[in-house]
């Protein structure tokens, strides 16, 4: 079994330099062996480069100490910036300014996949720059998260993917919360979303972030919530606005905040099989249920803004009325909700704040499309930030794959980024091996949306792998996965020959018969 | 925990009476227990009948020997028939002579879902009739295997799964292949081939058909192949002709046949990336490339044909052209293929030869309408039975998850049967529980693509569930659900109350919070 060892160091972390700014853009490269064919030929294989979200945590040249953290990629081309201008300044605001950042930079490279200057490096900085300025794609940059690599939302560009960890009152450690942060951006989590409710929320948080080489979102109502023991109706306005700014400090990159959920539209959820199934929606329903008044978070939504503006941290406009189940899917609730989150956008956009709109949740597949043409129409283009969604009730156990339907659905009709679902979801919170399990589904999702796209370099990774698959280059097949390690397992569990698989055997294998009937 | 203990006696066999025939259907029954509002009102819920294929495997009350078999539900039937007709006539020539068979009254009731008389019951015997007749539909009906119960392909029916299992040259046994064979019934395959290509061939498949309560399909080239040593340019028409008397003596509801693979359409294969992935595919392009002769599948499809209608065995033309990536997908070689299928089709139909055609395999979701409309366009409306397909090629040890996308998209473009995968695929012959992997992904994807066409009842399920979700009562949504056994297993694995789950803990819970906002 010669040729099926881990055969580690084909895949190493390259660097590629950017020719506006000095930066460097990290990517995964995976040499790939010789084709050999039938007739003992010898044909090389370019190598690979892959969209890499692990940060310095899938380069092994780079020693890190947790306790410390990760270094701070963004650190110096802040400094430079504040120095400029005096004060931080939004990618929005310096996108419509005419300002190409580094992040803009940055983003650009990574999304060409490694295609510097030829006809698959379609996007450019000034691309990245006209599309921030346009709203329709957003970078995540709070200067207090250094330690994040750039990374775009935007239904032009690669179809991201967010991870959910964090603890709840009743399970999980730091250290564990931790372990899975990193684990995600090493499988391939775009962002994070820390979405805590138990202790130590603060100091959780603080402990993710300093090891986060991936953008990081919270709902802040989560920890307010906690500052009133719990109790929904005690929240106010200044509780809310420090939680904010205590997270802002912190490096937080995004927040969800339920601003649309208008009182009006509680009645519409009663009526539903469901109800509400925001967490964040929830709470803020019975707020404004008790203390009969609008909802805070929208009547001070233009001070939220003050204060997001400040420190570059985009507003995620949570669906607070998403859809709990199929039968609830496209009503007026959702719909109604999804207006005054058009309204939000624009007054967010007038004092720069980068925003995405969050979207369901649970919807069959034939009422998907009607999603994504709405949330065009009614949010000026806003990059749409969806659960899934799931296109089926009935398979508790398995919603990773229920949603990931709806999700490369969604994908494909234009939602730049979704957010996954493990199989635990409605049972239980996920360990680590779950969070394996959605991340792969959801990079799934994402991969098959941005071929059906028409991505023009989405293609490449599939177009190799498939050549080493046909022509029983083991290891390139593994090391191109999306999962080596679980390719390998699967593999290895039982005992073949080097040109076929258990599958078939000897005289069955389908592609050693054909590659016998073509080769020259 | 009191809520939490399984309570298998919630799920029910029950049997439903014909009204033209003397038949029983079978069915499962989930009797729900009331709701409960936060008030303390009691509320009754109706129970839920759900399409069952495990036959008397999931009644309690039929004791099975595996040795002797199940009991032969049709065996009466055909007696009757038989007596009647002098001759087996197949489920198509009855239907176009007009009659109502109890096959066709049995699927009619199943279809229905339990629904009698109302306005969900909208399958009719005489719409089933109909269906077969224009070839629109397939009723699989070897009366040499009287033990499974009559089921429809059709692409106006709800979305049927296939699933596959077998051993090979390396590995399982014949105890193992009928496990999997009656857990596959279990979980909800309602078709099942058995492409064992490895020793004891023969006993293998005695011992899985006496066991089976769906129809059973397998691709005679295997067994034909393995008389002549494996050598594929030594197979013979004669050989493969006692093949198919053999299987069809021994009970196979369905074959999978290569007649489609004209030698003309090979050199298209060899200018593929992946040649040609099928094995009977690649058997029949080896016998046809080193014989310099047109394949015998096709030159003799009149005479397979006559066979075939003496034993109402349906012909599944196979895709031995299907891509083994997406680079290959939507080319010449397959859809000239598709063109012969569609020719084979009628010649079949002449003889009363019930038809289902293969599709593939590898598909870009933007891709996946085109194979759909071809399909239909050229094969006159007869079932499209496609395995997966698979969304992206980059995800081995995920390939049920890459191809449970595509399936649920054709599935809900009108194909009538989804050929699972499993998370093996690619990698190794399947276990226990990478069939149970598959099957669930697979019933995902069907009845996500049900729900999507419209079926009247596909939903109730759902509504069921979600309404038990929203009231906590934990033990109905898991007897609703497709894997009851792994929703309970996520769910008792952490320690919590009953109105909530580790998820978000006691406060955070915003079905609880919602549920207090909307009670009466």
């Amino acid at each position: 079994m010669e040729n099926c060892k881990i055969t580690a160091n084909a895949i190493k972390k390259i660097y590629i330099k950017g020719q506006i700014h000095d930066i460097e853009v990290g990517m995964r490269q995976v040499t790939l062996t010789d084709t050999v064919t039938t007739k003992g030929k010898k044909e090389f294989n370019e190598p690979v480069r892959l969209y890499d979200t692990g940060g310095v945590w899938s380069d092994e040249n780079v020693k890190v100490d947790v306790k410390k953290g990760i270094p701070k990629i963004k650190e110096q081309w802040l400094a430079k910036r504040k120095a400029d201008k005096g004060q931080i300044l939004t990618q929005m605001a310096l996108a419509k300014a005419g300002v190409i950042t580094e992040e803009m930079e940055y983003v650009a490279i990574r999304e060409n996949m490694g295609h510097i200057n030829d006809d698959k490096s379609y996007i450019t900085p000034e691309f990245v720059r006209q599309e921030v300025a346009a709203g329709r794609a957003v970078i995540p940059s709070n200067p207090n998260h250094p330690e994040a690599e750039p990374m775009i939302i935007g239904s032009r560009f690669l179809v991201k993917i967010n991870t959910n960890i964090g603890n709840s009152a009743l399970g999980s450690d730091i250290n564990k919360e931790v372990e899975k942060a990193i684990y995600s951006c090493l499988l391939g989590g775009d962002t994070l979303m820390d979405l805590s409710t138990g202790k130590d929320i603060h100091q959780t948080r603080e402990n993710i972030i300093r090891n986060c080489p991936v953008p990081m979102g919270t709902v802040p109502v989560y920890q307010a919530l906690e500052k009133v023991n719990g109790i929904a109706e005690n929240l106010t306005w200044e509780i809310y606005r420090d939680t904010l700014i205590e997270q802002c400090e912190q490096g937080v990159d995004y927040f969800t905040i339920h601003a649309g959920l208008l009182w009006k539209l509680v009645p519409f959820a009663k009526q539903r099989l469901t109800g509400i199934v925001s967490r964040g929606g929830s709470i803020m329903a019975k707020w404004m249920e008790t203390n009969k008044k609008e909802n805070f978070l929208y009547t001070h939504f233009e001070d939220i803004c003050d204060i997001l503006a400040r420190y570059d941290v985009a507003v995620s406009l949570g669906d607070g009325l998403r859809p709990g189940s199929l039968h609830d899917a496209n009503d007026e609730a959702q719909f109604g909700e999804l207006e005054t989150l058009g309204e939000l956008t624009q007054i967010a956009w007038n004092k720069n704040v980068q925003v995405l709109i969050e979207g369901p949740g649970h919807i069959p597949m034939h009422k998907i499309k009607e999603n994504m043409d709405k949330q065009i129409a009614i949010c000026h283009g806003a990059p749409f930030y969806t659960l899934g969604p799931l296109t089926i009730d009935i398979a508790p156990g398995y919603d990773h794959i229920t949603s990931a339907i709806g999700a490369a659905l969604i994908g494909w009709y234009g939602t730049a980024m979704l957010c996954y679902v493990t199989p635990k979801e409605h049972l239980a919170l996920p360990d680590k091996e779950d969070v394996r399990n959605g991340i792969i589904a959801y990079k799934i999702a994402a991969h098959a949306a941005d071929i059906a796209k028409g991505h023009p370099s989405a293609m490449e990774r599939d177009n190799a792998l498939s050549k080493a698959r046909f022509e029983f280059r083991w290891n390139d097949q593994f090391n191109l996965a999306l999962d080596p390690q679980r390719a390998r397992e699967y593999f290895g569990e039982s005992s073949h020959g080097s040109d076929y698989c258990t599958m078939c055997g000897p005289n069955f294998c389908a592609m050693r018969i054909s590659r016998q009937i073509s080769d020259k």
